[in-house]
């Protein structure tokens, strides 16, 4: 062993590299793979130091909490797969409508292994598990209204993006958490083609505000 | 008091009662008023015979266990407000389409004192506590597939229940869960008039079934 193998390593596990993150990068890989495994309650810090192959200390000097790296992890593979832009587009490129495109996308991203289980174990305890909770509403105000309802460029666009994301949410649990027998049972391309148009509507189309004491918000 | 006053009760408190069940709608009444103040988890079936000033056995003989009691209360007060109905009515007798009218109900129904935060709080659970999945499933099964699906007429009518079930589980899930921003501060009638379309269309419309491998359900 020379004395640069020697050091080297010691550096990278004692705190951040001076090589602009790669060990960011590489944590974050071993997270996701671990979160999906596992889910988030039986995934630690420490389980996923070690499948980085770097030190317990590292993964919180980047991360800080196991809440924020699941919430990182789950931003981080939500923008990778370019859901963002998939509702933005408008134009047709590709097979269907805006709408349908993104649901294909979603449900084929929840039934692969990948994030998939351990983001179905998120919304399971939305109602009961205050970190679940919290980490559900970073993300649909972080990655779903933050990033997303600028790009669309309608009116209301919050409000638009926090309807389809009730459809969404409705879709998941329903299907992936209840398990509810129709709609369990029909494939990804029947879901994407029947909810599509909803989710189309709710970002693009016209809604019909009407005009009770209260006003539009 | 008289010897008929002195009688009568006694008679009521022992056993089921030979009038055809006049006990049984005071003990679902009281019920659903213990379930609405205090939730499912925390309403025992004793305290609903206090309620009902009727002994803890004949609510046992009339309903079986907590978790059937609760089923009942529900499906009843669903019934009770003529739910099964405004979905199959196609007329637009009243304010708006068949999806808005019915959203309408169901909403100024959860936001009234009555059974809307037991069902809300049941609804909470769904995720994690297997008695509230069963409650709801069996709600779902019995009261919108069973009885709401015969009166529709369309094809697929299972399917397109449970699509609307999709849309107003999550809606509810995301204004009183988890509270939403932009979601939870809209009034009733905008919720009812942006999302009824969405209903009429699973309920009464087109919906577009791809034909890939698997065909229609």
């Amino acid at each position: 062993m020379t004395a640069v193998e020697e050091v080297a390593p010691a550096t990278s596990r004692r705190g951040p590299r001076s090589d602009g993150g790669a060990g960011k990068e590489q944590i974050l890989e071993a997270a996701t793979a671990q979160f999906g495994e596992h889910g988030y309650q039986a995934t630690t810090i420490r389980k996923v130091a070690e499948a980085a192959g770097v030190d317990a200390k590292l993964v919180h000097y980047y991360f800080g909490t196991k809440e924020n790296l699941f919430s990182t992890a789950i931003a981080e593979t939500f923008r990778s797969r370019g859901f963002p832009n998939l509702l933005a587009e408008r134009s047709t490129a590709g097979d269907g409508s805006p709408g349908t495109r993104y649901l294909l996308a979603v449900l084929t991203a929840l039934e692969d292994p990948g994030m998939g289980p351990a983001f179905i174990g998120l919304v399971r305890g939305l109602g009961t598990h205050e970190e679940s909770r919290r980490i559900f509403l970073r993300f649909v105000s972080e990655e779903l209204i933050g990033r997303l309802a600028p790009q669309l460029g309608s009116d209301h666009p919050e409000v638009r993006v926090s309807l389809a994301g009730s459809q969404l949410l409705g879709l998941v649990i329903g299907r992936y958490v209840l398990k509810v027998p129709p709609l369990a049972g029909l494939s990804i391309g029947q879901v994407a083609s029947t909810v599509g148009p909803t989710i189309d509507r709710y970002i693009l189309g016209d809604l019909e505000w009407n005009s009770e004491p209260g006003g539009t918000p």
